[in-house]
């Protein structure tokens, strides 16, 4: 299958941006950092696996190494960060290349955004979820006291290069890991939908992750330019799956933030379903869907529990009331209230484990 | 004098803010918070003088005090407010309020803009320098490693409230930091510049301040407006005065930031002079009103090394140049680029103190 370069702009108020995919975006990207005061962030894993080809491409560039993994997305992180960044005397106009997963978008996204109130800033996602999902739309932050992405900015990247040639490395782990959020999209999305649909059981293949890539941003491009700082209502959409999801990942952690998103999708279902939000048909759809990617939807003891970590979830502004995005029908969402004690009723649905 | 609310509008591209000055601007913030989910941060001092009346004026609100001082602007003052912004469950809807000097405005500012990625603000500003400047234009910034202001964001305020009541118990040392901005806008601005002069040696009354600070507002509003970002050049005018004094705050401490400013624009009104960027009357009218507020320039051993931080500051994108924001003639200004070496040479003139 020939990929061409697909180019995205995304038309956000505070800053426009252009997100490329396909092969050769890595290219794009050594010119575009060409004669730029470049800072490259990454971390432990993808140094060891891109390190040497990283200062092949960007011969000029400083390059600050920090530990892999989401228990490291803290403020400690983010001020080694901010300490390189310092000591390399970076000023305004520098530019900040996020190079790797979520994580290190998030973070060097979040840096770039303060430092100096704010420096030029680029990512280059190098895992599935990061090049379908977190590298587009601007969103940055880190973890603190145990609440996820609680502390942040909504800072918009110049550019975003999404290469494939990225995605062979990936274990199956972080194959998973992008799958929660592709599912998400095609729930929100038909045309996406009928794409995961119709791959059936080859559908996490090369081939097949290659093009829907450029699917997802589309569609994620198009949100965010409606609402860029979740403020109008129309960006929620992209929680579904999350509020269940996050408060599973604090609650029980190991597995990825991608799992948890279709564990969330998952039970989210079953709750749209029985709330009568969506048809028992769709609901059944998206739970199969799932199935092909998660054979086994894990037992969670006390996932009750889960309760007062969906209450601090960003889009919980009324006490005591829960906040969801639920599936309505193809391509179509609700957001959904209900009590806090009714939704800590349905956790207990985790608490068996399903095959 | 009868005072009478003003009311300035600051619309710029991220949010529209509203600034009123004058007596009773105390009672606006009352109404405006009222059956808001309010957080008060305020500072020690302010807490010791004004305590009693916070808890009376905003009887629903938390109120989270930090150690009052310049010195506390730092990360470690940052995330005391951002974990007692956790423990009051505060959601994106709710209204931080900064009530105190330039320091709180700049802190608790910082801290509304990454809580949850941005929850609401307003200004109580109880200082001069904070009416007059800070407290207007959505600047934010905590010091780190010994470079001021260098972690921040740009986050307007939805409202800023300079009542004059704060003003009665400044000490003189609060009015002299103010009058350090005060100067550089009347510098900046003819109309300012004649109220400045005009009133001569008792400039510095009660019913003079209480009159200038809807007029520096009103100016700044109108720079703001114009640059948010400080990404055109507009808003750079603003700095006049400040890289020199900057500088000099780094290097020497004790005297307030008002005090730095108001000696970096003396100074830099000699630069100006000796490399022709403005006439000889124009900076001694500037030296001879600045010695109205201060009566000695103080001398600085080593004034040379001031030069390391100057090159760290924001403006300086440029390695081996400072560019500086000089006065031109009344109401105008230049940027000037010099190099480094010449700009070190100059410093040393400070190494004097003059009476």
């Amino acid at each position: 299958m020939e990929t061409t370069m697909q180019t995205i702009k995304v038309q956000t108020k505070s800053r426009p941006s252009t997100v490329y995919c396909g092969e050769g975006a890595i290219a794009r990207a050594q010119e575009f950092l060409r004669g730029e005061d470049a800072f490259i962030v990454t971390d432990s894993n993808v140094n060891r696996l891109y390190g040497q080809a990283i200062r092949a491409w960007f011969p000029q560039a400083e390059v600050c190494v920090v530990p892999a993994g989401e228990r490291h997305k803290n403020r400690t992180t983010l001020y080694k960060i901010l300490d390189s960044m310092l000591k390399a005397q970076l000023h305004r106009t520098s530019v900040v290349a996020a190079l790797g997963g979520g994580v290190i978008g998030d973070m060097a996204g979040f840096a770039a955004s303060q430092y100096m109130r704010g420096t030029r800033l680029v990512q280059i996602p190098t895992t599935l979820l990061a090049q379908v999902d977190s590298s587009v739309g601007g969103k940055t932050a880190i973890d603190f006291r145990g609440v996820k992405n609680v502390l942040g900015a909504f800072y918009q990247p110049e550019r975003v290069f999404c290469d494939p040639l990225f995605l062979d490395t990936l274990p199956k782990r972080e194959i998973r890991c992008g799958a929660g959020e592709i599912v998400k999209t095609g729930v929100l999305d038909k045309g996406i939908w009928e794409k995961i649909k119709g791959s059936a059981s080859g559908w996490a293949s090369d081939g097949f992750l290659r093009s829907i890539v450029g699917d997802c941003v589309r569609f994620k491009a198009r949100v965010v330019e409606r609402d860029e700082t979740e403020s109008n209502g129309i960006r929620k959409c992209l929680n579904l799956g999350h509020t269940t999801g996050h408060a599973l990942e604090l609650l029980y952690g190991r597995r990825s933030h991608g799992e948890y998103v279709m564990i969330g999708i998952w039970f989210e279902s079953i709750l749209a379903e029985r709330e009568g939000v969506c048809e028992r048909a769709w609901a059944e759809e998206i739970r199969a869907t799932i199935r092909q990617v998660l054979k086994r939807i894990p037992a969670f003891a006390n996932a009750a529990e889960g309760l007062r970590y969906a209450l601090l979830d960003k889009k919980n502004t009324g006490r005591g009331q829960i906040s969801l995005i639920l599936p309505k029908a193809c391509g179509e969402y609700a957001e959904y209230k209900m009590a806090a004690e009714k939704y800590a009723e349905y956790l207990m649905l985790l608490e068996g484990g399903i095959r």
